[in-house]
């Protein structure tokens, strides 16, 4: 399979500035045919851990021969390597800073200006001078992987601390607060789906763990595998962030709740 | 006529999070060829009075064919249908929450699953599990709105307190405000044609009723009927939801003026 | 050269109403074919200025053959001209402001409600009835400029304070702060490539001037020359604006700094 000509945008550009759509005028210029969508701009800034979060959880569901540009860069200017890389039917453009240490890469490469016969980049904004010129070669299909660079051979991970499990308890985090307010952790329903009657404390509250919002009173803490696959917890009708005054970063227990 | 291939989205997801992405990417998946149009994924949160608002207010502007998406959805995971219609020569895939009731629909049908051969739907984020795939059926032409389900036979309204008018004065409500913070009402200019000299009081301030914003001095409460053909009330070159402070719900009453 | 079909969208209408949306429908209405870019619609409102700014620093890295759109308007009602100008391979539909002042037009006109066979437009969104129509005719290839109406006699212009310079002292102002807190001048490099040494002062705070952000220590100032060609301040890992509580219009003063 080759690069269909989607590309999906991911940055922490904002949408009062123009510099997405900039990017995008990079992208239809290179790459007359692409077809751009923008999924998001609205990453926190310069949070590569919130991120790769969002995009190892969003990717899948765009249509396979995506490139996927990702453009959350606090090193923009350093020495840190930018990516061209493949996994399975979905291409992927990046710095290389751990935005995609949640993708199983097959394959990835450090873009070479020179390959890419680019101007000299500016010192702080590589999403239009370099990133954006590479996903228009793979997205216009007039260069493949290995045209773009050489193998890159170790990429940067994230600095986390991963979900941590002792008897019936488990222990997450929260990594990202959505638009509603909405708590999501890291915590997959497998790493709990041992403990009996689970019940989820976070900022010293419990939630009760149900299947939808509407399984609990107006105004209400509930905990639940959302649509994405991990725990989060919610308040109905309005804005658990604000009810527990905790964000990205708190703890979240889960442990069996039986009488012993 | 048939869809066209345009799809418009209006939703409550905001641009932080990557859903309102998701929804595109599944869209293109399975409708390669469809033209997004992002009216809006700014809608108040849950509010779906807004939603029904802007919508009734926004869709004859988009091109005839197209299949309106609207997914502003506190309700979900709970029993209310999802909804596909149609109005003339627009279409439209929704809960059935009362974000339609602002239309005069023609037909109506509930999604059913089976006969979309999804596999079951997530309990907490159908706008990419069951809207998005069936306004992608419509706009691929794969499907008419006989066989995504059977006849709604009856659908959700809106609790509102319509207008009231009584001889020279009528009293309607702000029903949203907008990005420059200008006051959107209820009111269109047929209800209150009848009043002499009419005056429009809020929050115990008068706006007189004029043309256009630049027919008061800057700073001044302005009256006018808006591009969208209701009253609204605005401050030149500033905000009236921060000059009265009030949003919406707010009373408006326009009034004859004429000495007895 | 004739418009290639790409409309590039830059206003001030938020992304919380759906006027934006509105107005890429009759786009597409109109121009069924047009590849709609939105840049940005978060210009600060009302703000001719910045609006004039982005789009002189963006315009150029759209493709040849685009039509720029620009929606700020805040003499919207008023006797302001509405706009249809070239420069180079690019096109421009605007009201007549200043919002243009910073590109070198070759041809402008005003754009003739009849020749373009318009309902009689709103009073309060042009936007809708009267630019994104023009925009459209132009995409299409229905009508080239002098099909629009007569040749414009004289365009607005902006008030603003140009950048002064005497000796080794160049004073500049911010002229619109980014979406990262970054404040934006108006000082090209060319000002003040005489200058020894210099060094960069603002709310009598010093920052050196550096290639990239990364050339200081976390949370540090710096001044440097940003992607769009001009001095910015910024704040490593921060905010310039909050760390310096300033915003547009802040006077910034570059000056040798060798001892004498």
């Amino acid at each position: 399979m080759t690069p269909s000509g989607v590309v999906a945008l991911y940055t922490d550009f904002g949408l009062v500035d123009p510099f997405a759509g900039v990017m995008k005028g990079v992208l239809l210029t290179r790459a007359p045919a692409a077809r751009i969508i923008d999924v998001t701009h609205g990453l926190p800034p310069q949070d590569v851990a919130a991120a790769a979060f969002w995009l190892e959880r969003s990717y899948r569901w765009l249509p396979p021969g995506t490139v996927h540009l990702v453009v959350v860069d606090p090193g923009v200017g350093t020495a840190r390597a930018p990516l061209a890389a493949r996994a399975g039917e979905h291409w992927f453009v990046a710095p290389d800073n751990g935005v995609l240490s949640g993708i199983l890469l097959e394959e990835a490469r450090v873009i070479d200006f020179d390959a890419l016969a680019l101007s000299p980049p500016s010192r702080t904004f590589h999403g239009r001078d370099v990133f954006a010129p590479a996903a228009a070669e793979l997205a216009a299909g007039r260069l493949e992987l290995p045209g773009l660079g050489a193998l890159a051979r170790s990429l940067s991970g994230l600095e986390r601390t991963p979900p941590a499990r002792s008897g019936e308890r488990v222990i997450g985090h929260v990594v990202v607060v959505d638009h509603f307010g909405n708590l999501i952790t890291d915590l997959e329903p497998r790493l709990f789906s041992h403990v009996g009657a689970p019940s989820v404390t976070i900022a010293g509250r419990r939630a009760p763990l149900a299947d939808t919002y509407a399984d609990v009173a107006e105004g209400a803490l509930v905990a639940l595998v959302n649509s994405i696959g991990t725990l989060e917890i919610a308040c109905r009708g309005g804005s658990a962030r604000d009810r527990l005054d905790v964000g990205a970063g708190a703890e979240v227990v889960v442990e069996g709740s039986r009488e012993p």
